[in-house]
């Protein structure tokens, strides 16, 4: 039987040619997640993109579908059954790492600050600043994300060190690597202190109150992978007593952080709205494309895909 | 005759027995440069730190005066006739840089935008931003803090590009390295156009309406060296025409920059108040403490200093 390929990706007229020579004999069909039918959709061998969860139940002919991101838990429960699952994680890592990294050195220079003042046309001086140099950067979850991140704070002249489930060996970017048994220890020690970890019940309120408070007085705290991983009210409190030098979130729980939320206005801590990802530079939409390339080229030859989530 | 030192740098205590084990046979005085007295000034051989300009002229035992700082401007046509002069340019480039790093990040990911959007309490996605991976980054003034900035670019996978007066081989951090003159056929390339240039005849306006017309209308440019080198009133025009992704500049002419200038309000304009170097990191005055310990021993030895200005 025929593949009809539903190729949700934001793809481009001379990209459309290249997943046509992978799989000439499919039907290719291009749709916009807005746009796409339910005709299109039950329709679909194989889907490519970012498909409403809840209009997965009228894939009814499904065999693969890839989503676009890295995060796959807006999918849990929504797939049909049987169906084999991939996830572009590593694709938009470079776009969070360097998020994560603009937000760091922003908060070590006072740069929330500094922006206020200059709305407000006042020239003032706001005193001492930090560095990563010589300091210690852990990240918890040592995936393509944190990998990146901390590839980049060695680089910067930091010593970091990474978190994970289960350790496997050496993590390019990570001077050493522990299990999350080993991190309480570790945290009296951090300058930084970056999470980012996918939604599961394992990392759920993983930065709770008392490992906040295990921080120095002085550290940053940096969020960049799911809000759930944070108690915000407890950052909100021990941050409210001049606990932390700052903190930077792009993520929150729940999102849309809600108007009143005080974490808004916390000092020194700057708040961006879940865009550290996403399609935000064209390297990032040009790594999905190829993976989603390479995938279809693997699933045609009937080899073990890149990514598989289940 | 025995040395009197002056001592206006922020010493530390064990700091001042170093200070004394490398010249134990002089008076080694200490204050501030608001609690130095004239008659301090009058016996002073030795001045290490920043007094204030004006106030010189009453060093009249003043054989050598080294200034904490990078530029020297200051203290041109105020400075006793015959005296050497020594500053400490290269103690606080790894702060400039950081600062221009962290100021270039900001603005490609439009941090100054959600800055304000997270003082509104709005949740909002201001789209596209930038990366400088696979870019060009060009630099004026491939001095200390030139070449620190250009090197953490290199890391972070951006071709760098430097501009001197006078070219002598390769400087670290720069892939290419060429004379002032080179720059018009570079400028249209660019995706970075940085200045840590200080303040000369030579480099008063040199970035003019023209050479920012020169930049491609998504390029950024920063300043970090001097306000004098970049014509203000042309960068408000061409930005406000749409030129340019944004800018980040922490000096301005003059400076504090008047209330009513329309340079605060440029949008994805970062404006900070002439913070990146200074004594802010402590790597930045303990590098200061050092050079004048280690000029210190050069003199008393006879041999020639670091950093001489004339």
């Amino acid at each position: 039987m025929s593949q009809y390929i539903l190729n949700l990706l934001p793809v481009r007229e001379e990209e459309k040619g290249e997943f046509e020579a992978i799989a000439p004999d499919a039907v290719h069909v291009y749709a916009g997640r807005r746009t796409v039918t339910p005709e299109q959709l039950e329709k679909a061998t194989i889907i490519f993109g970012w498909p409403r969860p809840r209009e997965m139940k009228n894939a009814r002919s499904l065999q693969w579908f890839q989503t676009m991101w890295a995060g796959t838990e807006e999918y849990e429960g929504m797939l049909p059954d049987g169906i084999l699952f991939t996830c572009s994680a590593g694709t938009n890592s470079r776009s969070v790492a360097e998020h994560m990294l603009a937000s760091l050195m922003a908060v070590c220079r006072r740069l929330p600050t500094y922006r206020d003042s200059q709305r407000a046309h006042r020239w003032e001086d706001e005193g001492t600043m930090k560095t990563i140099l010589g300091g210690t950067v852990l990240v918890l979850g040592a995936g393509h994300v944190g990998s990146d991140f901390a590839g980049m704070c060695q680089n910067l002249g930091a010593r970091t060190v990474g978190f994970k489930r289960t350790v496997r060996g050496a993590v390019p970017g990570f001077d050493q690597v522990y299990t999350m048994e080993e991190l309480d220890r570790w945290l009296p020690q951090a300058d930084v202190v970056a999470l980012a970890l996918p939604h599961s019940s394992e990392t759920v309120g993983i930065m709770d109150e008392r490992r906040l408070r295990l921080m120095k007085r002085d550290a940053v705290l940096l969020n960049a992978g799911r809000g759930s991983a944070l108690d915000q009210e407890a950052l909100v409190r021990v941050m409210g007593e001049g606990h932390l030098w700052g903190a930077a979130l792009d993520v929150t729980e729940p999102e849309p952080l809600p108007q009143d939320s005080p974490l808004w206005d916390v000092p020194n801590l700057l708040l961006t709205p879940h865009v550290a990802g996403g399609m935000r530079l064209e390297i990032t939409r040009r790594a999905c494309i190829k993976l989603a390339q390479d995938n279809l080229r693997r699933y045609l030859a009937g080899e073990p895909l890149v990514n598989q989530v289940k």
